[in-house]
């Protein structure tokens, strides 16, 4: 009995996050997103999801996150040509194989947390054929990296909505990704390894690559969005950002995010709620039984370009967050798993 | 029901390889390890192995491979400090992850396997200070992987033995690494992110990163192994390179090397069949219920060290192998297989 998803088979008991896909609800580390997000600054939930992983939380301050940014910018004229990448992700995942694992995880993974937004930002740099921007130690870890990407001062108001996506994503139980760096924890391989394989994971459009595409998506949708969404399914395309494997109703961090980008007024909030709901009808009259609503993807994308980060940047900031969790989920990995090693099944030729 | 080892689930059906624990019996792409190490060079059995993921075998030429490691050596002076690493498996992983996928899958898989011995070997070199060697497309792929690392014409010999090791341990069923590789290629990513992913988790320990202690092990055991293994065990100490979570009988490619490696008349060669025997015995002893034998890594070592390989690049040998397994497991998961998401269970805190 081959279960090629490995749907229902349960890899881990954790500590970190808890996801209903029946009722919408994520528990982030004892909080429920909604509130974590509200009233929980990154390095707070950063804190709080290693913690509950198992490392010491009270080693995990402000400081600790901006001097890790401060130590990745000496990094940065050390990786070759890896921020010649066309793909940030692809970029973001050689750059933090540079980092060296000192085997110490709480230790090795401040410094990938630090390090993500300084070398994503000084990819985003790079392509815009301008400077590399240092980071600010003293800043909080969205407002430096928004500044480190722009080249200037954010608004407070971005900075916020940055902070609350970058909590929104910080977990979500065992994603592909986060299976991944579980896997590679499992062998007793370094916290670095196990950061470097997740955000090749998270780089395929089944799992974070889709924001990016979801912005595409509203450019191209025109004035009559229902028309657009029956055009496209008769071209056999898939609608990006809807459904997901787990959530049956619709995912509870799309709110938290709509409701984080509303201050910032975004022209293309109306446009997204508009899609949304027309996709919701259009995709519950084809799909009664398979109810597909905005996933957190979704609202990512109508969030990211209102603080004004660049598409090719989505999936990456998606991993700055997410990082976080991924190792949380090698801490807990190495205290109370085992080696992770399934079977297959052959069914090619015999000698 | 948690199950954090995954034993006994099975996550795909593949035409790759096939292990018979009980028996200990290797069946690669419809081949029997023994009968494939004996009769086929590297560059066939990677055709092979690519050919049963369901590449197209025929443009798997040994040319083609050659050709591979020639673009490879224009990849060494754009890694930055990337090789200056101190462990092989953090330089490979790092290396690998600066090619530029090209979406194609048999194309990245060659770029791949040709990029790995020229990276693995001037990482020795340079850990050597010695000057990197440039490959030599016309040679084979482990005759040239020997005289990059060595900077000398290999013996026919060795290189006979190194062949076979590289054959032996091509592929290897749903071992972590190339579970690693499926998981990230299931949401749709690439390739090199897959096999950058699978060679951080060949590093651990539990994985692959035993042969180069199995060699330590050999230097330390003196003339009594079977005292030597008892004060040992005393002291609540592991023995390197027994055991394995599959195999219940002896790893069939520990019968592989130790044929492969008795033309070269390696003083070791004794000395390990004499730990192998005591330990045996003392095991079997101990615990009756769960037979312990000699695996891969037992062997591994005695072999790589006999073809002149320093023992700190004996992992990053493995994954020059494995390599090509792993690209056909990506290839394969890409055809037949789905997002592979399975669930956890929240033991924490509730809000």
């Amino acid at each position: 009995m081959t279960n090629p998803g490995l749907e229902g088979v349960v890899v881990a008991d954790t500590r970190i996050s808890d996801v209903d896909g029946e009722r919408g609800a994520l528990v982030i580390a004892g909080a429920d997103v909604e509130q974590l997000a509200r009233t929980t600054p990154y390095e707070g939930a950063v804190a709080r999801v290693l913690a509950a992983g198992g490392a010491d939380g009270a080693a995990i301050t402000p400081a600790a996150i901006g001097a890790a940014r401060g130590a990745a910018w000496e990094l940065v004229p050390r990786l070759g040509d890896a921020l010649d990448h066309p793909d940030a992700m692809d970029a973001l995942r050689t750059a933090l194989g540079h980092l060296r694992a000192t085997g110490d995880d709480a230790r090795d993974a401040i410094a990938a947390i630090g390090a993500a937004p300084v070398v994503v930002a000084a990819w985003s740099r790079r392509r815009a054929r301008a400077e590399a921007i240092a980071p600010d130690p003293g800043l909080g870890h969205a407002a430096d990296y928004l500044r480190m990407t722009t080249g200037a001062a954010p608004a407070p108001g971005a900075v916020r909505a940055l902070d609350a996506y970058l909590v929104t994503v910080i977990d979500h139980a065992m994603s592909a990704s986060t299976l991944t760096a579980r896997v590679i924890a499992s062998t007793a391989s370094d916290l670095i390894s196990a950061v470097v394989g997740a955000v090749g994971a998270l780089k395929g459009p089944l799992h974070g690559g889709a924001p990016g595409p979801v912005l595409d998506m509203l450019d191209a949708v025109g004035a009559d969005p229902e028309a657009w969404l029956i055009r496209e399914l008769a071209a056999g395309r898939r609608i990006m950002g809807m459904g997901h494997r787990v959530y049956r109703v619709r995912d509870p961090r799309a709110a938290v995010l709509e409701e984080a980008v509303l201050p910032l007024a975004s022209p293309r909030l109306e446009l997204a709620r508009a899609v949304e709901r027309a996709a919701a009808k259009i995709l519950r009259e084809r799909k009664p039984d398979r109810p597909l609503a905005a996933n957190v993807e979704f609202y990512t994308a109508v969030l990211l370009d209102a603080v004004g980060l660049p598409r090719e940047q989505f999936s990456a900031t998606f991993a700055v967050g997410r990082i976080a969790g991924w190792s949380a989920h090698v801490i807990e990995q190495r205290r109370t798993g085992r080696l992770i090693r399934p079977a297959s099944n052959y069914i090619g030729a015999r000698p």
